[in-house]
């Protein structure tokens, strides 16, 4: 099966063997030698000299833990959205008591940092600024190094979602002064869902040990003591480890700078390709992202019905659009474990699948 | 190797290659199947015909999901405790602003119902009763059956961490009136760690479109919309489901009552075994689990050099004492994928391993 969806991606096989790896104690010598390996690796993917801990938990949970561990309910935030996962921060940060100011862009569209500018030197009250480093829902990257210039310049704290960039595209998360960052197992890492992975800077540390929404569950103070055993508090999904584990030598293997520029070759042949067959992006080249495509559905063509078509009669696996984006928009997955031929495969599957679908190629 | 931790458990090899199943996605047929074979077959083990949904987390985050989605800020709840789960669920209700009122127990005695009733009796301002199930911690099942109609005497919602006894020993949630019922992946259910477990009753439900406490990550209200399409909310530890999957198949196939007799003659074989050596159980007989064994450390006995012994030179993987039992007890978790062999080996390594670490035999 083409599995192209922006997670879960395939797993290479050795990752999946990995899994067959029996249990063993959570509190013992030979789990702690793992998480130490896989945290120090995990570091220089982040480019973080500061701490990543991993989290039980989807890439959601790691968002809620990220504010949670930040902010005071009352705290005003400066949410920078463009999409469903911008908005999915906003609401996080709302249901915990921070007074959400957005800042929205049209979906589709990249934020604008001289906007992040205006609003930051327009309220001097706000704390924190959350955004999206690659807002899965359009396709679109934004420029996370122009907002991390003008956050930094204000002196707020910069929480990222790059959940669906990290590993994949460029993101030095100390030279960008980033303060959490967020990603997720199942996205660039090549590993099933269950583990969201985060940073946490020491100005993240200093807005911690402030801040006073509830968290037990989500709590990186206590990720860090336990940590400096070679534990989680909590029980790890340890098969799940031993799959990001495993996954992170290949990481290490292959060097992040290849892995970046493999994902930009083969976002580049993905938006060249798509528009080969007469398509159009949803979102402009400028900020479209090397991770997920996000395809315009043109007149004429059901979407539903030829993500029905591809999977059942073509064993390719494509994602349709999100809320709004609802059958306006298809979306082709390629972050993790991905080649150019895996683009050649789902081109080749649309050709046949769009003419069924009402589009005449 | 000997795993007998209180979890993570040995797996069944079916199970771990169950893991090797290629990633699919989340939001499509294939795990909609899934997940309702899954659902349907935890709530016959759950013996309820109320919601059950997986939670990508571990037991102690079905353990927060149940507190902030029944209660608000400002509620009273009675938190029985007997040990270091009982008081977790403590310091989660506390922390997310519930008034709570604990009832304590001296580690290694068991709850006494009655005293439940004097409190409950006391106080009609008490909202919900928090109460451990089985108490990892110091080797002791509390009298559900009992503690549950008092509860249900005084309507009251009841909690229940049932993360080390649901589906290794019986627990009718819905004959005993367990409004949320907490277990985990790892646990009794023969998979890795990753996946909570819970069930929600209507009184559960009625309690939740009332409770304020902040939620996002562990909303019921949206596992159950989501649910409704065969999906989760956020993305599901999808190769952990697969385990549970499978487990829960061998589960159909032994039988709801055969698994607890078998948990019941291990579990009295293991006292029986412990004793035969010349130690002593920490709890009273009366009360002692059928998961886990939790056997005082005597005199002259270092055991923390006996379970390095037995880790190292027998292959035995036993667990020490949490908190304030660290040093003064060891525990023999046999839940989940165990029989009699299983404690014949372990007892075979402790025979050899005691005088080693100072205990004469």
């Amino acid at each position: 099966m083409q599995l192209r969806i922006p997670g879960p991606t395939p797993i290479p096989d050795e990752i999946l063997q990995a899994m067959t790896t029996q249990m063993i104690n959570h509190r013992g010598p030979q789990f702690a030698e793992m998480i130490h390996k896989a945290t120090d690796i995990l570091k220089t993917m982040f480019q973080t000299k500061g701490d990543v801990f991993l989290l039980t938990c989807s890439g959601t949970g790691g968002m809620e833990a990220s504010v949670v561990n930040t902010l005071s309910p009352g705290d005003k935030v400066l949410v920078v959205a463009n999409g469903a996962f911008g908005d999915r921060f906003a609401a996080i940060a709302e249901i915990f008591g921070a007074q959400v100011e957005r800042l929205s862009f049209e979906w589709g569209t990249a934020v604008d940092p001289q906007e992040v500018r205006r609003a930051l030197s327009q309220d001097a009250s706000i704390k924190a600024v959350l955004v999206t480093h690659n807002e899965t829902s359009t396709g679109v990257t934004n420029d996370l190094e122009a907002i991390s210039a003008v956050v930094r310049e204000y002196e707020k704290l910069l929480i990222v979602d790059a959940i669906s960039s990290l590993g994949c595209i460029d993101l030095p998360t100390d030279e960008w002064g980033c303060d959490v960052v967020i990603t997720g197992s199942q996205k660039g890492w090549m590993a099933p869902p269950g583990l969201a992975m985060v940073s946490v800077s020491e100005r993240a540390w200093q807005a911690q040990a402030q801040a006073k929404m509830p968290k037990y569950y989500w709590d990186f103070a206590k990720a860090k003591s336990f940590l400096e055993k070679g534990q989680t508090p909590w029980t790890p999904a340890v098969s799940t480890v031993y799959a990001l584990d495993t996954a992170l030598e290949l990481f290490q293997r292959e060097g992040l700078k290849n892995i970046v520029a493999r994902h930009a070759r083969v976002g580049a042949k993905a938006r060249a390709e798509v528009k080969s067959l007469g398509l159009s992006l949803f979102p402009d080249d400028s900020c479209a992202s090397n991770t997920v495509t996000a395809v315009q559905v043109p007149e004429g063509l059901d979407s539903k019905k030829l993500l029905k078509i591809l999977r059942e009669e073509y064993d390719t696996v494509l994602a349709g659009g999100q809320q709004r984006l609802d059958g306006k928009i298809f979306r082709i997955g390629h972050l993790g474990y991905v080649t150019e031929k895996d683009i050649d495969a789902v081109i080749e599957a649309l050709k046949a699948a769009l003419p069924q679908a009402g589009f005449s190629v």
